[in-house]
């Protein structure tokens, strides 16, 4: 007896491409293979449609390296956004986020990764000449270091605190601190305190 | 100043696209999206075309409703299968978790859903008719009934039977009982009085 583990290769190359997506296993593609199945085929051309113009068309703004439609991204070309204080970011899931938060007025520096020499990453291969041709514009007066408390992270943000301190910028970090609706009494001890070390003003930040 | 909850409108729309389908959210459609940008764009391109390919041109066995690349699937054009005994399934998901088994060497009949009044799906929804014409061919002997344990499983099941009674048939079921690895203890009193019901000899089914 011949055993068919898939009844057509078509729909067996669709679930070999759908499980090689992260975090995707072959239960998982397969369901949504089966979903997209069932949907009209104009649905179907939409969602293909829609990945590959992202691929091919993707553009990195000139300026702060984040994905963009056009040259320069919609941030960067908003002129109700502050031009002199820059968040520089590990990737556009971080511009994101931020932008979700509605609480950031300025603009953005994407580096494209963290400095990793475990991974083989350097300086070099992030977009840190393009934030320094920004910087010797003289227009930027804040850089936030709004990078992850990882080794990579830190080590990223002292390089380029060492690498441009020789600017006249304020260098600033996000607060680390209890997360809203957390109990005091689970925080692990370093972030409790760095919260401490780093109070503020009761009140503050009521708005 | 203007929010931009996302920097692109194509990775918007790519966003968007994945989150549509079942059981991903925007968090997770965002992250596979991401992973699809940093791959090459002949990669993305297979991706995007299995599914298109498999939307547009996949075909159901006229044989036995399954899905297939040709007129009659490879199950049913094997003729290495016993084409006299019929597994009655809802859907493909389950020929595949079938013939997964390694243990069926029949044939299959994919309904293509259940009798459930309750979302208007009645018999003349499924391919029922297609399935009178296989057994007024004289060849099928057995019929296994393999469906869910659900209300519209029961029902359709116990549809298929008094309709096709009048045929020479074995009608058979897949057995209910303890899965291999659970402990009698924990066992669910309908599955351990099944199981109980349908006993089989002591070392049966050691193959």
């Amino acid at each position: 007896m011949t055993n068919h583990s898939y009844p057509s290769k078509l729909l067996e190359e669709a679930v070999e491409q759908f499980s090689r997506l992260p975090g995707i296993g072959r239960k998982t593609a397969f369901r949504l293979v089966f979903h997209l199945l069932r949907r009209p085929v104009d649905e179907v051309d939409s969602f293909s449609h829609a990945i590959v113009q992202l691929r091919k068309n993707v553009k990195y703004c000139k300026q702060c390296n984040s994905i963009s439609d056009d040259e320069i991204c919609m941030v960067c070309a908003d002129h109700s956004r502050d031009q002199s204080v820059v968040c520089v970011v590990e990737s556009i899931k971080e511009v994101i986020s931020i932008e979700a938060t509605g609480q950031f007025s300025g603009v953005y520096h994407v580096l494209g990764g963290l400095i990793s020499p475990i991974d083989g990453v350097g300086p070099s291969d992030l977009s840190i000449e393009l934030l320094e041709s920004r910087l010797s514009s003289g227009t930027i007066k804040e850089l936030i270091l709004a990078l992850s408390p990882t080794p990579e992270g830190d080590t990223t943000a002292f390089y380029l605190f060492r690498k441009f301190e020789k600017y006249s910028l304020t260098f600033t970090t996000i607060a680390r601190g209890i997360p809203i609706g957390d109990e005091i009494e689970y925080t692990d001890s370093l972030t409790l305190g760095k919260s401490i070390l780093h109070r503020v003003p009761f009140g503050y930040g009521k708005d």
